[in-house]
């Protein structure tokens, strides 16, 4: 007879079975026997310096790869993640938490053991806020099926799941006639049928369709459904600022990033005055929608995503959006005449200013459009690092990860790690400001042991530069820290004081040849500066906050 | 007819009432209109690097100036707070966390406004979790009422409490006929005399009675009244590490700390043959009890905490903790003749060795010893550090803080920055490892800041020390920084390099006299070195996960 393998051995096995090689955290006594079995199997642990890092890690690594895994001890290691698995939540990240917790030999009468808040259940419950699909691993017989089930819906949902492994049970054996069932959901035929026919013919009599593609597309790997849908139909296509890269940018047929009053304003044009809108994998965010700007008309749109198929205004159940995305690509749509349409403006020559000229924003994100090639992928943090970014030309699809709904600082260094663990190949080109690399820019130490280059440029304006633009007060200055010093402090990388624009050039050139480490430019910019984008967000903020200037 | 005050500025009221004179925390957009109301009142704000150092500030200034208050914005800044929370749930510490939410305005038809996660209540129900009570001030009819019933909730139980505050709430008045209600719990004075009674006989009959005073004390501000029990009746006290100096440890009547087979061996005997000991404020947790090696026998004690009191197998209900410890007071004890018993050791002359000694944990220790005066609070993260400190001699009360219980890492430098705003007559000196520092160490940045001195010995092992005696692994190692060099990096400070006795002995004697700035020491240690009661520990866990070595 065979044995089975342990519930440890066998969440491994089934890990690798959806393609994760690597797993984030950082030890601790409650979770040390799985860290114990994860050292001796193929994957690679990556500790962190923080907890926190190896959330945001872990949802960069699960942006990019398809799963992500972030891995911690009891409370003291799980709370620490409950910001980025909320973020991976919002915006649509598979992450799997493992927590390591008290054997349950040790919980008889209740005791008060280390790292316990209320009682046993209590990360449990939180957990059960911020997730698809929880499970707490007590009972051998049934941990194989929990475990089945909670990868399943996170591959389902592309959002994040909790699993909690109390040290006891990590090594004891499951069943061994456990069998993994398929878990397939199938299409209601007559829904698809009828939603593809209506689809099909809305856009077939449109004069002027227009796509609009957000995250889903991203999350689910259907960029290449996009390209074809677009290929045979002569449709043009715009991204959100939560989905942009998820059509590479050059392609004739792309118009731009569409963010209502924050973006172009030809793209805006172009798309509100379409007859028919098809929005694959959107989310109607404040953010996506130019905090409201945006002007979709419901009785124009054709709306599909993972959990709501809507045409104009009635809906369809039963109908997957991964069948709706592939029953257009089969169906009888018509192709269009090319129109003329917007394009998103192609990289400038970067002549600096030789005069001493200081750095703005405006012209950073032109230089650092000319450094971009096909081997990067840009992660930018929020505020100007996000917004200055929808500009940023992106090459290939999926090379773009910012927090751009759930919006939290911090995000992007610790995501370009995880990035970059899951894509060795791209060079990662981290847009952070000031205030969010003191959140989270140490783990950069995390990236030197891993062996990593990113291009970290911090955005140095001295404080909370979005803030400031809402409602300033002394409460949105940081220190000034010494950035480009930071490969002293950590023994390793290299660091650029960037004030002027050749400054800026000189830099970026270097970086470009060096890639051995990371690289961290220091570019220091006027508190007030702005990109264009941030201004009008900030401006529509105000407004709703009753204290327009 | 008086106006009332917005709810925001009676929040202010209250919480300066209840002696908050600084609030820890980072704004965001949906809490900048109260960071605005807190800008024009006499309560300092103390933006932090990352809203998890505001948590564990907040946790310290709570434990040393009797509440605190970390105030953020919604999800991105409030769950980034939740295992600091949790921390100040499990170890009594009463924090208040005030977070900003979406305008009541602005949620209609449910929008994905950016921060949220699932819905509108997400927050909430995990704070639910990790808090004693909650309230989302969404009604001003209410608003004042469940901010008197909330604050008082932190007083009364000494645990944190949540504060939800949606942007358009703050500045709308309250009610302009509300009275502060009077929440005075009374005891059931019968069961009161009773306690009272059967405790003082069981005292009273003693032939050696002892005292094991824990954490409950230092929050309840019963130190005054512990010390008029000890001085009354001359009966021995010992504290437990979490509790440790409740009582000034140059006390005649003080044996040391007591923490089972972890602790010295003679206060350990001392307290364990004692034919009635009297628990007071005391938690019964896997670490005070040195993992359970702890022996004490119910048939002999009186326990008295706020939640319970109970004298042998029976206990009591209605009667209140502050009741009980001052009814022993004014109770018919008896004096105990004074018996000798063990004193915790003086600290040494330490001679530091001139041939290039390189410094251990015991010798740092020594030394840290004869640094510390009057002046000085102890602050110790997890670890080599919190065990390794619970030999040092403490001077006067309230004058130590470790999470001895809860046991988070990166607790010990931003715990230190609230200690100090709290106290800013005493100049913290934190004990803390390379593991805990790569953490949370950053906030030294918001030190600066603060204009605070406190003096920061990193114990650098190059990893995680205590997991190593567990069970060891190469996910134990951190990468090595150049703490020393953190002055360069921040701008300010003064940073030593300490491998020697002789350079361990050096700097301490500089960091005396540099006051102007925080001093920080890397000492760097061997990998496999620990102190006596970390060996002790680790030995214990081994045991408990079944693989002794």
């Amino acid at each position: 007879m065979n044995r089975a393998p342990s519930i440890g051995e066998y969440l491994i096995q089934r890990l690798q079975a959806h393609g994760v090689r690597h797993v984030f955290g950082i030890p601790g006594d409650y979770v040390l026997g799985f860290y114990d079995q994860l050292q001796k199997s193929p994957i690679q642990t990556v500790v962190t310096c923080d907890e926190q890092g190896a959330g945001f890690a872990a949802d960069g690594y699960a942006r990019v790869n398809g799963l992500g895994v972030v891995c911690v001890t009891y409370c003291v290691g799980g709370l620490k993640v409950v910001n980025p698995i909320a973020g991976a939540f919002a915006e649509k990240s598979p992450v799997v938490v493992i927590s390591g917790a008290p054997g349950l030999y040790e919980r008889e009468k209740n005791p008060l053991l280390h790292h316990k808040v209320r009682d046993f259940n209590t990360q449990l419950r939180v957990f059960e806020q911020i997730t698809v699909a929880s499970a707490a691993l007590e009972d051998p017989d049934t941990a194989f099926a929990e475990i089945d089930r909670v990868l399943h819906t996170a591959v389902r949902y592309k959002r994040p799941v909790y699993l909690e492994l109390p040290r006891d049970m990590a090594t004891l054996p499951g069943r061994p006639d456990h069998r993994i069932r398929d878990l397939h959901e199938a299409s209601d035929p007559h829904a698809l049928a009828e939603a593809l026919n209506e689809a099909t013919m809305l856009l077939n009599r449109a004069r002027r369709p227009v796509i609009l593609a957000d995250v889903e597309l991203h999350r689910f790997g259907m960029q290449d459904d996009l390209i074809k849908i677009v290929e045979k139909t002569g449709i043009p296509v715009a991204a959100t600022i939560l989905g942009k890269s998820v059509v590479a940018e050059q392609h004739p047929q792309y118009l731009g990033v569409y963010e209502g009053a924050m973006g172009r304003d030809d793209v805006r044009e172009y798309v509100e005055s379409s007859d028919c809108v098809l929005l694959l994998g959107a989310f109607m965010t404040d953010i996506n929608l130019g905090v409201f700007t945006a002007k979709l008309d419901p009785a124009k749109s054709i709306s599909a995503t993972s959990e709501r198929l809507a045409i104009r205004y009635h809906t369809f159940e039963n109908v997957r959006f991964q069948d709706f995305v592939r029953g257009l690509l089969s169906s009888d749509l018509r192709r269009h005449e090319p129109a003329p349409h917007p394009h998103p403006p192609q990289p400038a020559e970067f002549q600096p200013g030789r005069g001493g000229e200081k750095v703005t924003i405006t012209r950073l994100f032109e230089r650092v459009n000319r450094f971009l090639d096909d081997g990067n992928i840009v992660v930018a943090d929020v505020g100007n690092a996000l917004f200055g970014a929808s500009d940023l030309l992106i090459r290939h699809r999926t090379e773009f990860l910012g927090p751009a709904y759930y919006a939290s600082m911090g995000f992007a260094v610790p995501a370009a790690l995880g990035a970059q663990m899951a894509r060795p190949d791209l060079r990662p080109v981290v847009l952070v400001g000031d205030g969010a690399f003191q959140m989270t820019g140490m783990e950069i130490s995390t990236i030197v042991r891993a062996g990593l280059n990113p291009v970290i440029i911090v955005l140095n304006n001295f404080g909370y530069g979005t803030e400031r633009h809402i409602h300033d007060g002394p409460f949105n200055d940081v220190l000034h820290w010494n950035y480009h010093k930071l490969p002293e402090f950590l023994g390793r990388g290299r660091g650029f004081l960037v004030e002027t624009e050749e400054q800026l050039d000189a830099a970026l050139d270097d970086a470009a040849k060096h890639t051995e480490s990371y690289c961290l430019l220091d570019v220091h910019l006027a508190p007030m500066d702005k990109s264009a984008a941030l201004g009008r967000l900030a401006e529509r903020l105000a407004e709703r906050l009753g204290r327009k200037r």
